[in-house]
């Protein structure tokens, strides 16, 4: 397939990772989050409705509120109001915002293979964080993460978009061929980063949330479906 | 006064700008919209006990939410659940979402003096700003505003305290005594940059948001009451 053909990694200078859904889970809880709204709406809506409904609102709302927790905590509320033809309780209110801060505060958990590998490739090349969503969140769950001392950069962005990918590298004083971006959605991760010239490292996962789905690129990049398969894609040794 | 002792700002390399009530309007839509759910909620209780308790939810919500927009419509909406005892209707939950969105979309109005100011400071100096709260609203903002070609570097924190004005200095490569952050509030534009060896003005404006009250430091700094003064202290014309 042309948009994995193999591509050339020697001169890597600086490589970019995504937080959610790359390093730990975290789509897994939004999909619980609905769940339990699915269980509180269910005198008035099915589950399957009730998913078009709020990922409905959730584009609507993007432009105002962007991504990330109280994004959705805040759209949650909004498709329950209005799905149960504003008969929902109070009391039920009250359960879908301790339903986000349970989300805010859950542990992070870590990817298979994402301890093995940074230390080795930190001692290469260095390594910087790149995700978008609320900042207080982002560095919450990076520092309960344990994983910033492998980080020279944290990048906390509104949209992983071209131009914030090239301010990103101008001013870290990378040059796009330089930078090797590696994520699990070909929307924020991929598309982009291959747009400016820089190259990319899909890891394919079942974690994808609708909003970051698209279309495969076109200009070639690698796909992986394991994070530790990136060490031997670099010419580095595994164990 | 010993904080509004004479300060020396010849050694000035680069100048931090706070935003919100510094540059244009900010806590006064968040008054206004607290008199909007005070409306909402009468029935239940005055608008003086709501305030106290809109505030103490507020600091409770602090470590979750942060600042902002989002974070302040989900404490109104928490308020508003348990101030009425769970009996406000679904229909006002979804009022309390319009009046975030309106706050969202309000339009930018800059303080006098502001497009005065700029044109000269930056003849003169790199400026930066210094903002904290919803990146994307603190974006939206800026760009509203048609500030954005004066300033040199944004930077949108999760706290202004005095480790990330000590990295932004460093990321800028401008030593703590070269650097003056202009702001209204004592507790986020003042006294952390004082702390770090900064030098600071601050602006007495009425417009302050309760959380950001805080006693007056103990190291000297500049007191003005209009934007505009700013430049006669920098030994500036104004017109």
């Amino acid at each position: 397939m042309s948009h994995t053909s193999v591509t050339d990694y020697s001169k890597i200078r600086l490589i970019g990772f995504d937080a959610d859904d790359t390093l730990w889970r975290n789509s897994v809880y939004f999909v619980q989050a609905e769940k339990r709204l699915a269980d509180l709406l269910s005198p008035w809506l099915s589950a399957e409705t009730l998913h078009s409904r709020l990922v409905a609102t959730e584009t609507d709302n993007m432009p105002w509120y962007g991504y990330g927790v109280m994004a959705y905590t805040l759209s949650l509320i909004e498709t329950a109001a209005r799905e149960s033809h504003y008969e929902i309780p109070a009391k039920d209110i009250e359960r879908i915002l301790e339903i986000g801060k349970w989300m805010l505060g859950h542990p992070v958990e870590l990817y298979d293979g994402v301890l093995q590998i940074l230390p080795v490739l930190e001692q290469h090349y260095p390594l910087v964080i790149v995700t978008k969503g609320d900042m207080l969140d982002q560095e919450r769950k990076l520092r309960k993460s344990g994983l910033m001392p492998y980080f020279h950069h944290i990048e906390i962005v509104s949209e992983k978009n071209e131009d914030n990918y090239r301010d990103l590298l101008t001013r870290l004083k990378v040059r796009p061929e330089e930078f090797l971006m590696v994520g699990n959605s070909l929307k924020s991760d991929i598309a982009p980063v291959l747009a400016v010239g820089g190259q990319a490292v899909h890891i394919i996962t079942d974690d994808i949330w609708e909003y970051e789905r698209s279309d495969k690129p076109a200009l070639p990049y690698r796909e992986i479906s394991r994070i530790d398969e990136l060490l031997p894609i670099l010419g580095l040794p595994g164990d």
